[in-house]
């Protein structure tokens, strides 16, 4: 049994917002019991992580680190057309998750206690991001 | 056909431990000759990797790495409830993997010669975790 | 529906080279209409990326930023056997991606407009590299 969607997610520019509801509505609508749900990210500058839900300090904290890792505007970039968060949002990208899958037993998404599943966003301004859902299994 | 099982691992502290002949098993257990296998961590402090299984001085070195990258105790952290590793392991969760899946042909992983599957965990104490395997094939 | 293929792809040393049509003629081929197609090199020094297909000048800026967090011939390295980047090859590894899932909507690949599929060698001197390619859906 395999189905499909896309979710259109307006972001409000760099950060991460919990997607965990939208994806677990379309493994209860998709009535797969066992198997695996598939989330996909259309873009090369935001990204997928799955990471704690409780504090927002710790998305908060990621920020921090990977602003370290792909510094804005660095002058080493040769790739700046859209502006100084463009080849950081690219790299930002690389470095985490285009697309990632989740474990369905039980009708439900197996994550653990504190996991969620958050659309990055690495540009600094808001765009519309196209996300794309499957679901495979029994 | 789809199957799937949760195994709990006690770890050892930060570091990496093999976990590639367990998910064998559980791939040759469900009787699929060509699909993939999913192995998915439900924690956001510990995190997946494939790497090279012979040198043990290369997981070593990874420690080394991923150390620079996400440092224990930063003063820029926010979030730091349980201890100075806290932060640090959710940002090497983030740059590293929760889930990954291996293809499976002829009934058995098509990996590599040199490629091990690693449960790494990266908070300093012990703890037990949960992984969850699924496979889906034929 | 699975089927599944290896792709023997000779590198020319540290880059990335676009694979996206090679994935894509084998979705074609496999008569799936909705699943995910999933990607996996065999080795743990070279890896997988989806990143921008138009400028190539950000897979250059990428070199750049990995160089810098997993630099070749840090004398802080124990394992050095195959040369200067032999560790900096495995680091880059395990911070991108061995595996990748892309889903397939329609009989290919959901690819946003400017995703591209690449193999990225890291180490210096060309190889020879095993991909395997897995479909599974309807």
């Amino acid at each position: 049994m395999t189905s499909q969607t896309i979710l259109s997610i307006a972001t409000r520019g760099r950060g991460s917002q919990d997607i965990t509801d939208a994806v677990a509505r379309f493994v209860t609508g998709s009535g797969v019991q066992t198997g695996l749900v598939h989330v996909f990210v259309q873009h090369t500058s935001c990204s997928l992580m799955i990471t704690e839900n409780a504090d927002p300090d710790v998305r908060r904290d990621l920020e921090t680190i990977v602003s370290r890792l792909a510094p804005d505007g660095d002058p080493a970039y040769r790739h700046d057309l859209e502006g100084p968060d463009d080849m950081a949002a690219h790299a930002r990208s690389v470095l985490t998750a285009t697309g990632l899958s989740v474990p369905v037993g039980g009708g439900r998404m197996l994550l653990g206690t504190w996991q969620g599943i958050f659309l990055w966003e690495h540009r600094t301004a808001p765009q519309r991001r196209g996300v794309v859902l499957t679901i495979i299994g029994n």
